[in-house]
């Protein structure tokens, strides 16, 4: 499958990233639908021109339209939707995702879906600390990085729309990586640094903060304000890679922690500079790209 | 003493914040001069127009003309280079620093100087990840808070005009601290962000991870690019008071890795709530001031 102005997409779920996706496909002269729970985000979606339709409720004629499907769902109630669902898709339609787990979802989604119908995974790395289709914004993309999670079951067709679709999206960088070294490296990139952010802000009732901090501070917390619902099923959703990642900062954190007890300047800054050396190497990539 | 044109500033050691202070005060019509380590950076602060002059030594003439002295030099020389020259001080001088840590710096310093100057210690947290006059640039103090950390020895004088200081510099909130009460909350808003981010860009080998980073990531490692030599001192300068937020830190994330380990979403959700809140706190009384 191609993917052009031709191409028609159904959003489920239009919340910040549904809607945000919608934004950048209209952008893109694509036919946008959507089927979302409020009727709220549907009339507001319609009025600015984000959508060409939609229905608050799974509308067999929206969704059997589509040749494109766009899950973007909280992972709770994604299996239970395509479950009651997927018998109107069209047939030969690629359905894909913007679950930030892949494990839990990919196999089983997978396993139950119907035989003329493909699933392809997908983790589109941009998000904000605000709710809702009146925060979507297709400028989250620009910079920012899409994985792609393919499984033995996915033709290079699909893989490839799927990549495509990162690229129309307008993401920098585009990747393909298992289910489980997704997983993985989620678990460290994006959840742990949220399990950090949150602890930060929580570990004590120091007052007045806003007088005392300084950039460091505020960058390490801006992610404190956290959309509980979603990060809580986010975590237990990835638990195993998550709590290795957690032990593993936790064992690292403490060496540091035991070398300043011990007033060991030298170990501390070989981490320093390792540190450092670690983090340019981020920014010469991200700059060649 | 009242802060003004008329007012002869000697900035002590020209990096980063040296310069820094040095740009801004001269664009308040101040006269400034320094003294540092080396010429290069005295030719480059006179060839800018930041500097009305300076020396590659501490010069007895330029050091005597001074009415305030910003000692802008790392902990570990600090009170050597107190203890050398202040013999040079002007009668009346106002003495300041920007030292990140106060316990360890403002007691000895007080204690062991001329009964005819006053030293009064300010923090301006306010850096960037970068060294030397050349990158100074006195936008860091926009919007950034300053901290004096006053003791029983100082004259309500002194302080006043170290506040003014603070001000003359553009510093968005000025406030007043123990020098305790720094130590303990730098340890936390500085130092332990600080240790987070080193520990997260250090606890595993994973290469590329600019195809994967999230703005998350990115922001919680900025501070990782981090100067070893400066940053150790400061550890260590502070080194109780920083191993007590070390290890407060170390509880409460030990607690969400248990709630994550337990299954328990309710905990893990409470603590997000509480972690939004605190959050938001901080932005609002940012917008009101």
């Amino acid at each position: 499958m191609k993917l052009d102005q031709n191409t028609r997409f159904l959003i489920v779920g239009l919340g910040l990233l549904g809607g945000s996706y919608a934004k950048a496909l209209k952008k893109q002269g694509c036919t946008v639908e959507a089927v979302t729970r409020t009727q709220d985000s549907i009339d507001y979606a319609l009025e600015q021109g984000i959508i060409d339709g939609g229905a608050a409720f799974p509308d067999p004629d929206i969704i059997g339209r589509a040749d494109v499907v766009v899950l973007a769902l909280y992972p709770e109630v994604l299996l239970g939707w395509v479950k009651e669902n997927q018998r109107y898709f069209k047939s030969g339609a690629l359905i894909t995702d913007v679950t930030g787990v892949k494990g839990c979802v990919v196999y089983d989604l997978q396993a139950m879906l119907r035989q003329d119908v493909e699933f392809i995974a997908a983790h589109p790395m941009a998000g904000r600390e605000t709710l809702g289709v009146r925060n979507a914004d297709d400028g989250i993309f620009r910079g920012a990085n899409y994985i792609v999670t393919p499984t033995d079951k996915n033709t290079p067709q699909a893989i490839e729309a799927c990549e495509q679709l990162g690229r129309m999206l307008g993401f920098a960088r585009i990747s393909r990586l298992s289910p489980q070294d997704h997983d993985r490296m989620i678990g460290f990139v994006s959840q742990l640094t949220h399990c950090i952010a949150v602890t930060l802000m929580t570990c004590n009732d120091i007052e007045h903060l806003e007088r005392y901090t300084g950039d460091s501070f505020r960058d390490l917390t801006r992610i404190a304000k956290i959309n509980d619902e979603m990060w809580s099923q986010l975590f237990l959703a990835n638990r195993p890679a998550l709590l290795e990642q957690m032990d593993q900062f936790s064992a690292q954190f403490q060496k540091l922690r035991d070398q300043l007890a011990a007033g060991d300047t030298q170990a501390m800054r070989d981490m320093m500079r390792r540190s450092t050396l670690r983090r340019k190497a981020i920014e010469k990539q991200e700059e060649r790209n």
